[in-house]
């Protein structure tokens, strides 16, 4: 039975992308529920926010005005922008994004997004919850129903197994693949040229990474295939290729922020005084992770 | 209480290195039983087989005939290597080396040594057990003893609170932090000269900073600050130092490493469709890890 379902508000112009970000997230998991951009957006998320648990948006079709009538609302829920990466914020700072071709994430991005969402919104001063509303009853409800319905143990995200890359069909793990190829390319791309747009492309990779259990040694292979190929095209157009050494700063970064989330998703452990052995631990009997 | 306590079989011939062990080890957890290394060593250890949990080891008081011996009678336990590192191995494969200059870390270089010799141990082919004898039934009584008494779950080390460096008294902290910049000098230093001697240095770095759950920023800090520190010398030398920034390979090396312990340490996670609220976690009151 595909639960516990989650209900996306999909803020879609291009009826493609809508196409395509069903198609992604097709399984039974996601629901994507479409409400038209132009047609009055914050009275319908307003009348059906017991509704949605996440909303997926189109790069653009939010204005300043409606965000911010969004956040006066308490209406701001985990969210995944589909757009080039800018650096800008399209609707509030737990906002993960999405470039258009790399949709084949989506489903990891979703869950990044809620799982930033609730761990920003357990910190004071998080810039979420719109300024003078501060800890809305409205996002601690919300919070409450994310955890229940996800399984959440403390602030800690329980990731699916079932779309771990070593789980995947052998399609399926290619196009993946490919996929945080992409979006390491657009980190390396923008690294030194636009730190923000760069930053939201390490996040994007780092949490597909995450979510879908990534070998530490795939992450370096994909730098060192990006390097690789840079490399011979400098050298074929004649140009000076030593500088290309500076993009292990970016792989650094990377491998940073990969290994302070795996750091943080350790369950507290108990003291060892406390922990023989035990019998009754569900954990005990599942396999262990390869 | 301190429960459980391990036992350790100590070889160490300098009476001073012995008192300064005593001294990192004090406080219940460890009990170090002191075994003359030139008085038949493999007889001894034969005999008190049950007793011992762990071995701590003194740089070249076994030679090759000793350890032959260990291997044939299938007493290879946790170990560490106290002495230089050089690459070579004095005992097993799956032992942990820790210069005298750095036995702040030597608790943590036992659970170290211990969680290695599990997982080992629990792999085919890993060239622990003695060659013919495969898989001996006494390591797997081993295996099996210090597994329940540490609390294993499956093949994950549960790593104690009270020896996270944030939970250190400060002068403790700050020791350690010393011992860890040894460490990562060391590691520095053969990097590029001996790379078997460099990874003993990593790995020991490694082991350190996951036990004590290291913050990642603190790993960028010790490099920082060594690289900067070689970069002022080099300067006042006259000598060149653009080199020094290949030394970033070093960086990546141990990020690389520590990532791939932290995602081999999570739990496996249950699928999601099975994780609803589970009140009756033990980890759900616990508070969230820094």
């Amino acid at each position: 039975m595909p639960q516990p379902a989650l209900t996306i508000a999909s803020l879609l112009r291009d009826p493609a992308l809508a196409q395509a970000c069903a198609q992604w997230l097709r399984g039974g998991r996601y629901r994507l529920e479409p409400i038209d951009p132009d047609h009055d957006p914050v009275a319908v998320l307003d009348q059906r926010r017991e509704d949605f648990d996440a909303v997926l948006l189109e790069q653009g079709v939010l204005d300043g005005a409606i965000t911010r009538s969004l956040a006066e609302l308490g209406l701001q829920l985990p969210a995944v922008v589909i757009g080039q990466v800018t650096g800008r914020i399209a609707y509030h700072e737990a906002e993960v994004h999405l470039p258009v071709d790399q949709l084949e994430q989506l489903s990891y991005s979703l869950d990044a997004a809620i799982s930033r969402f609730l761990r920003r919104g357990l910190q004071p001063g998080n810039g979420l919850g719109g300024g003078a509303a501060g800890e809305t009853p409205e996002r601690w409800k919300l919070a409450n129903r994310l955890k229940g319905r996800l399984g959440y143990l403390g602030v800690y995200y329980k990731r699916d197994p079932a779309r771990f890359l070593r789980n995947l069909p052998k399609g399926e793990r290619e196009e993946l693949l490919r996929s945080l190829t992409r979006t390491y390319r657009d980190l390396l791309l923008s690294y030194f040229r636009d730190p923000a747009a760069a930053n939201q492309a390490l996040e994007s990779f780092v949490n597909t990474a995450f979510f879908s259990d990534l070998p530490i040694t795939n992450t370096v292979e994909i730098h060192m295939n990006l390097i690789d190929g840079f490399w011979k095209q400098l050298r074929l157009e004649g140009h000076k290729n030593d500088f290309l050494q500076d993009y292990r700063l970016a792989l650094l970064d990377v491998m940073a922020h990969l290994c302070e989330m795996y750091r943080r998703s350790i369950p507290p452990d108990q003291p060892l005084a406390e922990s023989t052995v035990q019998q009754d631990d569900p954990a005990s009997t599942m396999p262990p992770a390869a």
